[in-house]
C-alpha cells in the first residue's frame, strides 16, 4: 500500500525509530555531523536549549554550597598510569596528544607533526585525576573541608559508533568533584546530587527516571558506589540520564589527599564525583519528540511561543504586524517558572504552510497566530505542540493565562512519559518471560522490544551470559522499589530485592 | 636600610612589578598553575569574576543580534594545511593528536600511544577553518545570511613562556565568526563588535581603553583590516585587551563560502571574527590592584560587599550575627548596575587581621565591620578597596547608599586608570626623544619605562630595526585620535597620522 508521509518527520518512530531520532534533530537544526569523525556541531537551536539546562543547573549547584572551577583540558600520561594500575576497568579510547608543532613536510608540500612531546598528554575523559592532583596541594587540614567544586568543560573519549548527542567523541558536560572529611558526608554528598540529577530531569526536563544504585559489575571503575538516573525512551529502552559516585578513599589514596584532623592525626579524604552531559539533549528529544519532530518542555524551551502574523497585503500587513507587536510585549511582561515569557514573532517571507511545520519541527510550545479576523474579534488562534490541540482564544485570555497553560504541558508531558513508562514496565519471574519480553516482537522494527523489567536476581555473574545474548543489563536496583525478598528468575536462588532489567543505550 | 613590609603583597610594583603580579594573584586565590605545563587552573574566585564577564559580555552579543553555538575542539590537519598555503605568518606553536588510544607498554610496565590516526588532529588554537567548513554548508543564499554566531570555548596555542591568565596554553575566550553578503556590512559588524568590546572593557571593567587599527604587519594573518583595543598597564606597558578582525574574503575564497545573491548571480561572502579571553582578568588585575593586591571593579565583583561580625563571647556573638544577618538581607534587596546586591558575611573562626587582609586581597569593594558599639549607635564600619578610606556610617545610609557608594569606586577606578594612562601618553618628534623614552630609567626596575608614544611615522618596515632594538612595537592608529599630518620620527618623511606606540604584553 503506498500513501503519501502524514507527517513532518520521515521515517516515523515506528518505521525507523534510530532514523527518525536522526530526522528529528535535523528537521529542528538542533545539531549536525562535523568534519572531524565523532564531534558534533551544536547549532544555536540546540545551543539555547543546553544553554537553558546549564543556567537551571548551575544555580541548583550552586544553592547546595558548590562553586565552579576551571582545571587543564589536558592530562599527563602518568596520571592515567598510576590510574590504570589500581583501576581495573581502565578506559584506554582517547586522544592522545604527543607533539607540540606542525612544520612543512618536504615530502608532500603539507604539514606534519614536530616537537615531539617528553610525555604525552590525554585530552580529558574525564577529570578525577588532574582535579585530584589539585586538591592534594589545596587539602591540608580539616579546615579546608569540604571542597565542592564543579566544572563545565568538554570531554573527549574515542568512541567507534557515534550517534549526535547521545555518544559523540566530544562533548559537554559538569562535573562535580567533592572531598570530605567523613565517609558519611561524601556519602551524602553523593545522594543529594542525585537528588539534584532527578529534580532537574523531572521537574524542568518532564522526564521521569528511576534513581538507583548500580551493581558492582557496571560502577564507574573506581568508585565504592555509583547512583545513576534511569529513564525510557520511547523505544522503551534506558537511558543512563546521569551518574553520583561515592569514590571512597580510593582517589584520595592513589593520589594523596590528606588532611589533619581536628585530634591532629592525618586521615585519607573521602571524594565523590558526578556528572550530566550533553546526552541529557538526546533523552529530551527521545522521549518527547513526536512523528512532527522535536517537542519542547516549556521550562526549557529557549522560546515559550512563536507569533505568526498573517496577512494578504500591505494594509493587512501594518496592522497585523501592530497587533502582533503588542500583543507580544504583552506576553513578554509575564513570568512563567522564574523566567520572563519568551516569545519570538516570525515575519518571514515564507508560505504558511512552510512556516507553521518549521516552528512544529523546532518544538517550540505554543504557536500563536494572527490575522485581521482574529483581530476584528480580539482573539488569537493558540496551537499546543504537546498535544496539537488548536484553539481560539481571546487575546486577554492567552496573556493572562500563559504561565498555567505552559504548565499545564510541561505536567502533560511528564505524566505522558511517566505512563509510558508504567504501562512498560513489569515484573519478571522465569527466564521463558524474560527470553520473551526482550526478544523483538517485530522482525520490522528490531528496535522495539519489551521495556522494563524488574526481577529478582542473586548474581550478577551468573546472569551475564543471558544477558549478553539479549543485549540486556541491569540498569540499577531502584532506591524506591519495594523490598520484599523472592528468587533469582534465572537461577531459583534467594535474591534481596529486585533490580531494573532493560536495554540501553 | 632594613625596613619591615607595610604593604600585604611583596614586593610591591615598585620593587617587582612581574613578580607584583604573581603574588597578587595568589594572594587573590584567582588561578595557579597546574602539573600541566603551560596550563593554569583558575580558582573558585577567578572563576566567578569569569563568569561575571561572560555574562555581561553575552548579553551584549545577544542585544547585538548573536546566538551562541558550538563547534568540534578538533582540527584535522588538511584544514590548517589549506590555510598555510595562503596565510604566511601560520601559527605553527599547537598541540598534535596523533593516537586514540593507550595501551599497556610491556616494556616500562606504563602506558604508551596506539591506534595512530590517519590524519593528526590539531586542538583549536582559534576555529575559523572548522567553524568556516560548517558556514560553506550553511551559507547557499542571500536569504542565508547574515550567519552572526559566537562560541564559548577553550583554545590552546603552545606557548614557552607563560604567566597566568596573560599568556597560557589554554585558554577560555569566545570568538564570533559572522558571514555577511556585502563587505560593508561585515566592515560594519567589525567596527559594532570592537565598540563592544570597548565598551565593555570601560564602564565594566573600569578599563580605559584606545580603539584602533592594527598595521599590516600586525595583523591577524589572513585578515584585510584587524581592529583591537589597547590598555595602558601599571607598568606603562600596552596589553592588547580584545580585536576584532574584517577577514575580507580570504577565508570565504579558501573555504568556498559562497552565496547566491538576489540576482542569481555567485558570490563569495564577506567574513569576520571577534574574540576575547581570560587575558582580560590579567589586564584587570594590572591595571587596578595595589601592593595590598587585588582590586576588583564593583560591577564584576563576584561579591560587592563582605560583612565582618566582630565579638568576644556568646553573649555579643548572638546579637551581632543577628544584626549582621538582617543588614546583609537589607543590603541584598538592593539592584547595583543591573545586578542584586550581593554580599558575603566572614563569619570564620580566625583573627580580625588575617581575616581583614584575607578579603583586602581578595579585592572585595567594601568591608563592612561590625561590632557592639557599633549596634548601640545603629552604624557600621565601612572600608573601600580602592581608596582604602574608612569611615563609620549610619547603618541607613549604607543600606540607601550602597548602589551610588559602588558606582562612585567604579568611576574613580576608571578615572584613576584614565589619569595614570594621559599622565604617561606623549608625542614625539625624533629618534633621540623616542629612545630616551623607551629606554628604563632605573636598573632596578627594567620593566618600568617610558609609557605610550603617539609618533607620526611613514614606512613599518623602516622602523622594524629600531622597535626591534627596544622592544617596541606598534600598537594600533587610533581611530579617534586627531588627522593632521607631520613627519616620520625617524625618517622625516611624510605621514598621514600618528600611531601609538609602546612596550606591550
Amino acid at each position: 500500500m503506498n500513501k503519501a508521509p502524514k507527517t513532518a518527520i520521515t521515517p516515523t518512530r515506528e518505521e525507523d525509530y534510530p532514523e527518525w531520532y536522526q530526522q528529528v534533530i535535523k528537521g529542528a537544526d538542533l545539531a549536525e555531523n562535523s568534519p572531524v569523525r565523532g564531534c558534533m556541531v551544536i547549532k544555536p537551536w540546540g545551543y539555547s536549549l543546553w544553554e537553558n539546562m546549564q543556567r537551571v543547573l548551575d544555580k541548583m549547584f550552586k544553592d547546595t554550597g558548590h562553586k565552579n572551577a576551571y582545571f587543564p583540558l589536558f592530562i599527563p600520561m602518568s596520571f592515567l598510569e598510576k590510574e590504570a594500575q589500581h583501576v581495573e576497568g581502565f578506559a584506554k579510547e582517547c586522544a592522545v596528544v604527543t607533539h607540540h608543532r606542525l612544520e612543512p613536510d618536504p615530502e608532500t608540500g603539507g604539514l606534519r607533526p614536530a616537537g615531539p612531546l617528553e610525555e604525552p598528554l590525554i585530552v580529558r575523559p574525564t577529570s578525577e585525576t588532574i582535579i585530584g592532583a589539585m586538591y592534594a596541594k589545596w587539602v591540608q587540614s580539616y579546615r579546608d573541608l569540604p571542597i565542592l567544586i564543579n566544572q563545565w568543560a568538554n570531554v573527549v573519549r574515542w568512541e567507534l559508533r557515534t550517534r549526535l548527542f547521545l555518544r559523540t567523541a566530544e562533548f559537554l558536560w559538569q562535573e562535580g568533584h567533592t572531598v570530605h572529611a567523613t565517609a558519611e558526608e561524601a556519602m551524602e554528598e553523593t545522594r543529594k546530587m542525585l537528588d539534584v540529577y532527578a529534580d532537574f530531569a523531572e521537574n524542568y526536563m518532564a522526564v521521569p527516571v528511576i534513581k538507583g544504585e548500580k551493581t558492582a559489575g557496571e560502577r564507574f571503575p573506581g568508585a565504592d558506589m555509583t547512583l545513576s538516573i534511569e529513564a525510557m525512551m520511547q523505544d522503551r529502552k534506558a537511558l543512563q540520564a546521569g551518574t553520583s559516585h561515592f569514590l571512597g578513599q580510593n582517589f584520595s589514596k592513589a593520589q594523596e589527599i590528606k588532611f589533619q584532623d581536628q585530634n591532629g592525626e592525618v586521615a585519607y579524604a573521602w571524594t565523590t564525583s558526578w556528572g550530566v552531559s550533553t546526552r541529557l539533549i538526546g533523552a529530551l528529544i527521545m522521549t518527547h519528540s513526536d512523528d512532527d519532530g522535536f517537542v519542547l518542555p516549556p521550562r526549557l524551551a529557549p522560546a515559550h511561543a512563536v507569533i505568526l502574523p498573517i496577512y494578504r497585503d500591505d494594509a493587512q500587513r501594518a496592522e497585523v504586524l501592530e497587533y502582533c507587536k503588542k500583543l507580544r510585549e504583552e506576553l513578554t511582561q509575564k513570568v512563567y517558572a522564574g523566567r520572563i515569557v519568551e516569545v519570538e514573532m516570525d515575519d518571514r517571507d515564507l508560505r504558511g504552510g512552510e512556516k507553521k511545520w518549521y516552528h512544529v519541527k523546532r518544538g517550540v510550545p505554543l504557536r500563536i497566530e494572527v490575522g485581521p479576523k482574529d483581530i476584528a474579534k480580539d482573539s488569537v488562534f493558540v496551537a499546543r505542540r504537546d498535544t496539537g490541540e488548536q484553539t481560539s482564544m481571546e487575546r486577554s485570555a492567552l496573556v493572562n493565562g500563559i504561565a498555567d497553560l505552559l504548565q499545564s504541558m510541561q505536567d502533560n508531558l511528564f505524566n505522558r512519559a511517566l505512563k509510558m513508562r508504567e504501562d512498560n514496565t513489569v515484573e519478571i519471574k522465569t527466564e521463558k518471560e524474560f527470553r520473551a519480553y526482550f526478544t523483538p516482537k517485530n522482525a520490522d522494527s528490531p528496535e522495539i522490544h519489551g521495556g522494563f523489567a524488574m526481577c529478582h536476581f542473586s548474581s550478577e555473574e551468573e546472569l551475564t551470559p543471558l544477558l549478553g545474548e539479549l543485549k540486556v543489563t541491569i540498569r540499577c536496583m531502584p532506591i524506591a522499589s519495594n523490598e520484599e525478598p523472592g528468587v533469582c528468575f534465572l537461577t531459583g536462588k534467594p535474591s534481596a530485592r529486585r533490580a531494573l532489567f532493560a536495554k540501553a543505550y
